[in-house]
């Protein structure tokens, strides 16, 4: 086995239950639950001085935003949770977990705590447990060619903030916020599911997470980058230019969501993610083929080598 | 916050949905679902030199055992991986993997890999899924005064096997197994939880859970040393004393269970357990009052100063 792709590959081989999948979703379906299991990891998926209530609030937020793409609503969490030797960090982590499963009316019903050697860098992994109509749990797997593309929420604002939180710049608070402490979009997600073909939460980049969705629905997808949604925060800190905009769509922890549709029409989708405030953006469309093309006003933009975060290797 | 024990009852002040049982149960209980998530760490649960399909093994079987003492039978789970840059020991990893899921019938439906600093110790978490007769979840918690006192499976194997998988002595492969590829009693688990008022696995010694069994009953449980369920192998190896008994009733990882009875016959018990071939044997009693008495035919026997393996703490 050469590596983590291997190591996938053989896992998919397993998991050859329906329910699961084929493990290229983010969540399995088991009648009308939706179950998702995320890890993060210190020097990893986190910094070391990130405040531990927000590594709490995101490790809760990264899992339901999974549940939030298959259109379910979170009913519990289970805890798995490495105690690493220093008490005022468990206190604060232990009350951003409060706010962040009340904020969502979550409950805690299990999990595991166990003590590693000091130093191991902390590993914290989160099920969560939703409910959606059984039948209604859009895959990834559903775009056809002609289906319209759109993204829910904003892209790249949790990127800047990385790196704000990483000291390299300074920056609006409201980056740092996106990257912190992530809003998942349950009620989007719940509202515009019986409408998508497809649909996947955006967490390790645009552009990685549309390759994804193309392959696993074996058609290709066209994205045109001008259209890709900015906050005003992001355009006021890193600008509107071709290079700002491949900045956001490979960066990840957006927590956006990204689907496909087709047999409706945009201002109906409009209408129905009116009532949420988030903004709703038609960035593209599906063809036949495999891959992205990506485009803006000028022509045809090249692919960046990196089209985000690879599953597990970085972030 | 002072330690672990502080962590864990901030953790349950948060768990005040029903379905968490007061995060005193071995599962949470979700209708007719039980969820339970287990982590296992490298160097606490396990050895860096255990053989990595046996890790797989170990990792599913404590899992599986949680349902087990609920009644409840195994639909699927949920992985959380590190890769820690060895892909030979993933390899193994997934060879035991799959046949441990193979062994029990268990779909893997999903999870998440992460790829660690080399040299972290791996953090291996697992979700296990089951189903049980919905309201017919046996919890810690049902034991009254008056109630026997029974352990289906042996006591004391696997924590003589994890002494010789540490080369501190040579002893039997029987108990080497035990501590390596410990099977969950899942159709006996099954079978008893009509019948009994309260049941758990016993995974952190047997005088450890008695005492949580005891604790979450509101009640004492008196336990007859000499009743204690050794096998051959364990007597041959270490001898049928009072402090041979003492030792198997303080090592963990049995993966027995533990329950209680009442309005039923010992014998009607037997009958049950009789086709899968597990030994079942009354241990003791239950009584008004809290924590644990130990006796043998010689009296009275001192509680030792360690009942098993705190949560987390060691192992």
């Amino acid at each position: 086995m050469a590596g983590e792709a291997d190591f996938i590959a053989a896992l998919r081989h397993i998991a050859n239950d329906p329910m699961a999948r084929g493990l290229a979703d983010d969540a399995a379906v088991l009648g009308d639950l939706v179950l998702t299991h995320d890890m993060i990891v210190e020097g990893v998926h986190f910094l070391r001085d990130d405040p531990p209530a927000d590594v709490a609030w995101k490790l809760v937020a990264v899992n339901l935003s999974d549940l939030a793409g298959k259109g379910a609503w979170p009913i519990a969490v289970l805890l798995g949770y490495t105690l690493a030797g220093d008490p005022a960090w468990d206190e604060a982590f232990l009350a951003g977990l409060s706010d962040v499963l009340a904020r969502f009316g979550v409950a805690l019903a299990g999990g595991d705590t166990v003590a590693v050697p000091a130093g191991t860098p902390r590993t914290l992994g989160l099920t969560a447990i939703g409910r959606a109509p059984a039948g209604h749990t859009p895959a990834r797997a559903g775009a056809s060619p002609g289906d319209m593309v759109f993204v829910a929420g904003t892209i790249g604002d949790a990127g800047a903030g990385l790196a704000i939180a990483r000291g390299h710049v300074h920056g609006p608070t409201a980056l740092l916020d996106a990257y912190r402490r992530p809003v998942p979009l349950l009620d989007v997600g719940r509202a515009l599911a019986p409408h998508v073909t497809a649909m996947m939460d955006v967490s390790d980049g645009l552009l990685i997470d549309a390759s994804r969705l193309a392959e696993a629905s074996g058609i290709s997808l066209e994205i045109d980058l001008d259209r890709v949604p900015l906050s005003p925060a992001l355009i006021e800190h890193l600008g509107d230019d071709r290079d700002a905009r491949l900045r956001a769509a490979v960066a990840g922890d957006d927590y956006a969501l990204l689907f496909t549709a087709s047999g409706t029409s945009e201002v109906r989708l409009l209408g129905i993610c009116e009532p949420f405030r988030v903004r709703l953006t038609r960035i593209g469309s599906a063809a036949s083929g495999a891959g992205l093309t990506l485009c803006d006003r000028d022509g045809t933009v090249p692919l960046p080598g990196r089209l985000g975060y690879e599953h597990g290797t970085d972030g």
